[in-house]
């Protein structure tokens, strides 16, 4: 539901969007169908999907089978077992890279407050560091003085605000895949399932991928 | 070269060695054949192999073959067509994701001086700024304050130099790979072909990968 968000935001403020999917050893691929259906629902100029060999290099919940994803909500204080070292880092290097290479420069990212209480690479200070870094990664920000930015139009939101934004904006729903599982339905018993279905409840929407 | 030694130097400060070779898709995999041996020869404990899909994301001289290679020498005015948009900020954010999953702290990277008046993503100030990036990036970083260290001990060397000190290091020049074209032998006409032939000239050395 961010990267949805994310995508619908990004296409009414920066058209035309590229999209770009990464698959970095994540359980299942679910999140591709529904990113590929999600790009053609909004018209993305160029949808581009990595799949990366990541699995035995970055070490998670995650991205291993044989742990167990954590259930029961959010302590708030320690970073939860699906932190994937480094993973927006990569993501934004890879992101980096395409922009430079398209003539792009605003970077879209779905990262949002109720992930960066828990993940690093979700808070503001990483992001500006990130856009710091770019200036001097690239040609475009040494010869031509581009200053590649780093959108996160959801940092400071709650799930429910998304729903309410995403609603507005036409996000279909339907097509949009949460849970960490891979099962034919979500498992509603993940975080990420957890935190979706407060959000709708607080919005006072219906998910229609649930019941 | 710059590889092999950089590889011979992190063998001696920082044992033992986890060796990273990434395929961002270079024309060739010659130099894959070099990374493997030269990591059987230094004994690294673990050397990792990436494939990365990335020939049509990021555009370079280097990724594309219907683009002629430059020859002739680097003005130094100009960062070549062989730059690689993003191309070490993508390297160091693996490098930064396998470091933290494995517990590691150094970071080694054979970026040099030749190299640095050219691409950006070789220059001190993109090292130090993705040190300060690693440290908000990262549970490691942010949890326990490790300070991830990019360590590039060639930066400021010329390439004599560093084929003085691999000679030192027993760096097996033999098994190493220079050349940007994908030759049965190095073409001779390439900068990376012209800058290592310089080196060995000035360091009185033969290469023993040439005549």
């Amino acid at each position: 539901m961010d990267s949805a968000t994310c995508l619908a935001i990004a296409r009414q403020r920066h058209p035309p969007v590229h999209a770009l999917t990464v698959l970095y050893g994540q359980r299942h691929d679910r999140e591709v169908r529904a990113a590929r259906r999600l790009a053609r629902h909004f018209g993305v100029l160029e949808h581009t999907l990595l799949r990366l060999p990541l699995r035995g290099l970055l070490r998670s919940s995650l991205t291993d089978p044989s742990r167990r994803l954590p259930q029961g909500g959010r302590s708030g204080r320690r970073i939860p077992s699906t932190y994937v070292p480094a993973r927006n880092t990569l993501l934004l290097a890879l992101a980096l890279g395409y922009a430079e290479s398209h003539g792009l420069r605003h970077l879209y990212l779905g990262a949002n407050a109720i992930d960066y209480s828990g993940y690093p690479d979700c808070r503001p200070e990483f992001l500006r560091a990130f856009e710091r870094l770019a200036m001097r990664a690239t040609r475009a920000g040494t010869e031509r003085g581009v200053r590649f930015r780093v959108e996160a139009p959801l940092l400071r939101l709650s799930k429910a605000q998304i729903v309410r934004w995403g609603d507005r904006l036409g996000v279909p729903w339907a097509l949009t895949w949460s849970c960490y599982a891979g099962g034919a339905r979500p498992c509603g018993m993940c975080d990420s399932c957890r935190l979706r279905a407060r959000g709708f409840r607080i919005a006072r929407r219906i998910d229609p991928t649930v019941g």
